[in-house]
């Protein structure tokens, strides 16, 4: 998608085919800086600071993590060291332990002389068809976004929300909950975005709106705390976020305070979906609340908060008293029974076993 | 309560029986500063900008600054200017009106000579009486957090998440949602508070934070996106806020995000319980999300954040792009099915017209 009005993709192979950049996404949105990774432990350092964040672009980031591993040595040993280092950088994401399985996988069935290119190979595939998976999530919300315009009044909006940056910053292109609304875009269908600010890391306030306004679609944002007054009051038509981990049977784990707009979509009839790659299924397990590890992040978080001061300085101001302690958990787990649908690469689902198995039988077995 | 060890009330009037002083709050928590009001601007602007704040502290503060307005004129115009100058600074706040009301019909009683000393006598009973009224909240609400420590393991501490500041630096002492935390700690029962941080104006992280800690009661700040994973995983054993504003048939108009925690609540058997005092219940109104008007302020609230750098200085900050726009509403209505209770200076009862009017006969007529 643009930025300053040019098309890119967030991750990228530079034409030596051995440097490899990436937004400083810490940057955004008042500064847009290029991140250079030239080695595995830069692009590990980029994922667990969270200079690169979101699921496929954690598992994009990996992968060629893995490939910069190779450069310096590609024996079996430096494998399984490189899928270590990288796999410890997020204990929640799915996405990161399958891409580094894969990778992993296809490194071990050729020679040490060819891992190097192999790798880079690899990861560029697995970069290219989360942009194919994106885009196809696109067309599959847009139907969804479509309708709701259809039984509105002719030129009003459809007032979407989203919660944390599920948008392209987070993929490689298009995004997975903006990809229908940038697909609503390019078929003139008009589209209103209220944005979560998403505290603590405030992806919403800070990467969503940036990304809504680099590509000029019309947006509003909001603290996280408004939902649901919003909901109760007709403002809101549909609400569409990500997941960075979704159980067999539809609960979705996302972003911490996903599950409270549930609760306030489900309260007004408002209908509440989530956009995903099949890649952030976990096959494995069922019940999301009692299965899925919640990563608890540094206070400091919570407690600080940066910026940019009117004179242009970017600066940390503490929120708290000093002695204050803060618990800091990223993720909340939103059970499936408050999902109207997922919205996947193979079309839009119930958040159920049963319709997420017959979607992708191959994946379920 | 406590301020740096000494015991203090929110606003009070010098030994000059004409300068009234209050806390500071836009100071808070990182520092301590003390206000001068000396005439009916000053009352005006200390609540409009929100230097005091919480619905029993307006009352008082416009209260007094009744009384500061009989300094310069007692006329009976200067009544009505006084009233209407006050009662535009919050659209929201039913304390206020209610304040001003009593105040201009005492003061329409005496003869313009006596009006002065009057209207302090009186702003001063309103503070007397606050602080009785807190402190009976407290004695009910105490009651609650008695039975649940005697229904957990011993020792282990009853844990009360908060949402915004409806403590004792919202009042003139004790609070409301902390009187029965603090009636809790004096009876030497462990409690913890979860304290939601409370976008846009962070009340919680620097409000009811730091009353806590100087008072020294066990507490943690979470984001206000946290409240439902903690409920979910059976970490909060009450919750206990405050209101601005409740209708008779116990709808609960409070802080933006109330609605959001009292769902997460209903969604996890966890008792919700509101604290007011009775001089909140707008006894009008029944319909709290179509009749309570929702106050918006300065979308800035959304954007920026102050708060202190690393080095002492105080800093304001830019979390968004430049451009996107932000919406800010200050207050969220939580229909009465999802409050178990409501905390009044007569007891506790529930949400509901029925037992409302039964405990205030004399109110509810």
């Amino acid at each position: 998608m643009l930025i300053d009005g040019r098309r890119q993709r967030t991750i990228w192979v530079e034409k030596d085919a051995r440097t490899v950049r990436a937004f400083d996404q810490i940057k955004f949105p008042h500064e847009v800086e290029i991140l250079t990774l030239r080695d595995v432990a830069d692009a590990a350092r980029a994922i667990s600071v969270m200079q690169v964040r979101g699921a496929p672009l954690i598992g994009a980031t990996a992968a060629f993590g893995m490939a910069l591993a190779m450069c310096e040595d590609a024996s079996d040993g430096a494998i399984d060291a490189a899928v270590n280092r990288l796999a410890a950088t997020r204990p929640t994401a799915v996405n990161l332990r399958w891409a580094l399985e894969r990778m992993s996988d296809r490194l071990q069935m050729v020679d040490i002389a060819n891992r190097e290119e192999c790798a880079f190979r690899e990861a560029q595939a697995i970069a290219d068809e989360d942009v194919a998976i994106c885009k196809a999530i696109g067309d599959a919300g847009l139907a969804l976004i479509r309708n709701i315009a259809l039984s509105g009044k002719e030129g009003e909006p459809v007032n979407i929300l989203t919660h944390c940056n599920a948008g392209w910053l987070a993929t490689i292109d298009w995004g997975t909950a903006t990809a229908p609304i940038y697909r609503a875009q390019e078929e003139g269908i008009p589209v209103h975005v209220w944005v979560d600010e998403t505290r603590p890391r405030n992806q919403g306030a800070s990467l969503t709106a940036f990304e809504l306004l680099q590509q000029g679609v019309d947006h509003t944002v909001i603290v996280d705390n408004a939902g649901g007054h919003l909901m109760q009051h007709g403002m809101v038509d549909i609400c569409i976020v990500g997941t960075d981990r979704t159980t067999r049977s539809g609960d979705v784990c996302n972003k911490i305070g996903t599950y409270l707009k549930a609760l306030a979509a489900h309260d007004n009839g408002v209908p509440f979906y989530v956009a995903l790659p099949s890649t952030t299924i976990d096959w494995t397990i069922r019940d999301g609340i009692r299965e899925v590890p919640i990563e608890q992040r540094s206070a400091d978080e919570v407690t600080k908060m940066t910026g940019r001061t009117a004179d242009g300085r970017i600066e940390t101001v503490s929120l708290t008293p000093e002695g204050s302690p803060a618990a800091n958990y990223a993720f909340d787990v939103t059970p499936a029974r408050y999902v109207s649908g997922l919205i996947t690469e193979r079309g839009v689902c119930g958040a159920n076993e049963e319709e997420l198995s017959a979607l992708f039988p191959d994946l379920a077995a």
